[in-house]
This record gives structure tokens, sequence and C-alpha cells, in this order.
């Protein structure tokens, strides 16, 4: 893995590291307004221009890796791994621009893709954490949340939802959910989308320059927004109090849409490299059936 | 619809024709041994050199307009149009690759596959199309459907798993629900993959040539094989019975991957200009919203 990386972005500065080691958060207390926006931690390219052939270019080792994932869920589900990409962000920090540019490399087949919004009536009625586990992906497969269990500590908290005892209890809670799906087989790359203030506001208002863009602008965001430095707050400590070994967080820089979704391709290409998987082998006798096939 | 296509075909030697005219099974009765299972209609190149690059080709344009049908369905739900496009074939006929490769290209959060496989016991204990009914596309959605409805005028029929009297009738109550869901606003594209019984020898046969393919194996295909006359006759009369004027039959010649993954690609192009989409209206008021931002 280590050889393979070195080889891909020899032209960086960070070559020896990996994105997941230089976008991983580290343990202790959490500053976000410390944690740049705009930087482009391990990207082998000079900028924007060369972003769109470097996202391309992991496409086919995404696919040729994610298909043996895949195989593996089909031929071997007890024992076949699981993949969770998590994805969290202030709105316009790109989670959906993430989804169809770097997911969107991810044969449809072997995606399993839950957007968790305000809950509904049904899962009102049942604890935070029911929607979630049902929504855990599958051997084989490549689950991704846009949002999450987080929204329990994120919009929950800021918007006083639920009590703070009632919250403040959720980030143990959280941790040990994520203990045992990792335990079980599920490896999580929690993604936080980090977007400025300043960025948001740009955004805000491209959406409403273009009747193209209309679709995606939310009145609703500008209300959020004035809560910005709570919603930072909750943000600083659900990264902080969850990030676990584990499932750790990994920060990704947004402010520069090429970036981000480099990063978070490339982050799910370390990591199912990290899997280590081998083609499942044949559950059946391969001698006798290359026999019938002849004959059929 | 008609100009824009003939830009893009010109070289073809159907340029006046659209792949959608070219690949809909004329009605009235259907001999499958006399449609080509190795031709290449409407294919602008000059073979399978041209086809990665042809099929990427359509990328970007299919991405554009499935854009804009997800955000009619996020902004005007009540009347946004869906597309469900319905795979059929025999086995190695190339559903897996057709989601991979064609319909690969639409973002994720656009697309509600749904693969149908042998019922379970939940599934056995409603109506056929009980299952059919929940997996339909929601509005601005491209549905997949890897089997279908057909299921259970195919298997069900050659392995007799209920009377002749039972499968009999499923024709007029496929063809009446696909009249309701058509006119409710859901185009269908019902691909019936037309593969040769040489070429499924050769591909079963490559799926044990190497470890690389044996997940992709099932000795059941082989079983299968051997009813190859009496799939062949019941997948003749699903598609006679059942090439109606509001949910139409294709063929797709399958035994050339290149061409079969391009076609579908085409088709779903195709059918998305027919939608003829604009960009949905703002449902709030612009110019308020821009001076809140402004001051946000």
């Amino acid at each position: 893995m280590a050889a393979k990386h070195k080889k891909k972005s020899e032209s960086s500065p960070h070559a020896s590291q990996s994105v997941t080691q230089l976008l991983r958060l580290p343990s202790g207390p959490v500053d976000l307004s410390k944690l740049d926006t705009a930087s482009t931690p391990g990207y082998p390219g000079e900028g924007k221009q060369d972003a769109p052939a470097l996202t391309q270019a992991l496409g086919p080792e995404i696919s040729d890796l994610q298909e043996r994932l895949y195989a593996n869920g089909r031929s071997a589900p007890e024992q076949a791994p699981r993949l969770l990409v998590l994805l969290q962000g202030m709105d316009t920090s790109g989670k959906g621009g993430v989804i169809r540019n770097a997911m969107g490399m991810v044969d449809p087949q072997g995606i399993q893709l839950t957007s968790f919004k305000a809950p509904t009536d049904e899962e009102r009625k049942h604890h935070y954490l029911w929607r979630i586990k049902k929504a855990l992906p599958d051997p084989g497969m490549v689950g991704i949340f846009d949002r999450s269990q987080y929204e329990d500590v994120l919009v929950v908290r800021v918007e006083q939802l639920v009590p703070v005892s009632e919250w403040n209890k959720r980030y143990d809670e959280i941790n040990a959910l994520e203990k045992k799906i990792t335990d079980e087989g599920t490896t999580m790359i929690k993604c936080f989308l980090h977007v400025s203030f300043e960025e948001q506001k740009a955004r805000l208002a491209a959406r409403l320059s273009s009747p193209e863009k209309y679709w995606k602008y939310n009145p609703g965001d500008v209300d959020a927004r004035a809560k910005w430095p709570a919603y930072q707050q909750a943000y600083a400590d659900a990264l902080e109090r969850c990030n676990t070994d584990h499932a750790p967080w990994f920060v990704v820089p947004a402010d520069r849409k090429w970036y981000r979704n480099w990063a978070v391709a490339q982050l799910l290409r370390e990591h199912l490299i990290g899997l280590d998987l081998s083609w499942p082998e044949a559950t059946f006798d391969v001698a006798a059936e290359k026999a019938r096939v002849a004959k059929a």
C-alpha cells in the first residue's frame, strides 16, 4: 500500500504520507477555526486545472478494488468486509458534489446510499439510532451516509430539539454503536467537509445567480447560517468526542471543490487498498463445471 | 430532439434514425431467432476500439439531463416525471455490465436500483406485483430494474412454478400496471438484452477461466441453459404480448458487450432528451433571498 501510494503522489510535498494520514484529525481538543478550509493536503497536481484528470485517473483502480469487495460480498457474505463513507458538513460544504463526483465512480450495484433528512413520523417513534442501524451496508457493499447519526448532536443540539442531558449522552452512544459495527467488519470513513463562513456565503449567492441552481437553494440555509458559531461548536464537540481509533474523523478542506472531490475519492481508494482483498475462492468444483459447460 | 440526435450520429449509416427507433421491437409476432444478436444498429464508430470513447462521450450530456430530472423531482415532485430502465435477458446477457457501465454514468443520488431475485418469504405472501409497485421510482428519479415483473412469466412459466392458467393472465395484468404507471408520469425503457446460445456458452466458459470471474459463475445457469428453447419461447411471448405503445420493448443485440453498453446509454440519453425538461422555477422570492444572503 505504501509503495503504491508513493508512486502515485511522488510529485507531492507530502509524498511519504497517504491522504488518510494527512486528513486524519489528531486526538485532543478541536478548534475548527485553526483547521484550514482552503488547503490541499496530499494533492499531487498544480491546482484546479489538473483536478478532472487526477480524479478521473482514480476511477479504474477504485472500480477494480470495489469489484473485489462486491465479489467477496456475493461469494462469502459471512466474512466479507463492508465500507461506510459518512459525510457531514455545513450547508453548501458539498456532500452532494462528493457523492456525484467521487462516489459516482463506484458501480451503482455496489452502493447503498442513504440521505438522512429530518426524521419522518415513523422514525420519530423509534430511538434516534434506529434508522441508522437499518441503513448500515450489507457485506461487500459501500454504504454512503449523506448526513448521519451526527445530526442528533448537531442540528438537534443547536435547535434545542431535546434537552442538554439528552444530547450530551449521545456521543458515548454513537461511539458504542461505531465500535460495534467496526468490530463486526465495517470500515468507516467519516468525512467532515470543512467550509469557511465566507465560502458558504459565496456558494449561497451562486445558487441564486442562475435558474440552473435555484433548486439547490433552501431559504432555511440562511437561518442556519445565522447560528454559525453554535454549529461550529457543535461540530467541534462531535469531532472531538467521537474521534476514536476504530472510527476516526477525517477533516477534508472543502473551500476548493476540486480538491474536496479528489480527496474523498483518494480516501476511498486508500481504504479499499487497506482492506487487502483477494478475489473470492470458487464455491463450486471448477473442473467439474468446466466439463458441464463444455457439454452444455 | 431529432436535430440534436442527428448532430451526434451523422457518421452512422442510420443517421436519420435514433437508437430508440432502431431498437424498438415492431408490433406483431416475435421470432427471436430472426433478431440478430451481434449487429450494432445506430453505432457511430468503426467497432470495439471506438466504444470506450463513444460511450464516455455520452456521460456529460446524460449527467446534465439527469440533473434536470432530479432538480424537477426536488422542486416540483407533483409534476416531475420519472424514468424506469428495465433490464431482462438470459444469464450472461449483461444486465450487470449495463448497470456498471451505462447506468454508472448517472449520479448515484438520482438512481433507485432494485435487483429482483427469487421472491423472499415476505414477498411470497403477497401478489407477484407487490414488490414491483414498492420499487417504482420516485419523482425525478431514474429507476433501474435488474430483472422485473417479467420473471413471473419467464422463470415461473418455464419452471412451472404456477399453473398455465395463472401465468397466462399475467401478461394483461402487467400491461395494465405499465399503463397505469406510464399514465402517472413514468417513462419506461424496457430492454431485452439479446444474446446468442453460442455467446452464452463462451461467457460461461470465460467465468470459469479466471479466479477473478468465479464469483460471477452460478452452476444453476447451466441448468437453465438446458432449457434454452423454452426460455426463448417464454421471452418471445412476453415481448410480443407486452409490447405496447405506452411501454414498448427495445431489443438490444448483446453479443458485443461494447455495443450493448453504448446502446443502453444512448437509449437513456434519447429518453432523457425526450422528457424535454426545463430547470424548475424558484420556489422562493429570488430578489428577497439575494438580499438576505447579502446581509447574512
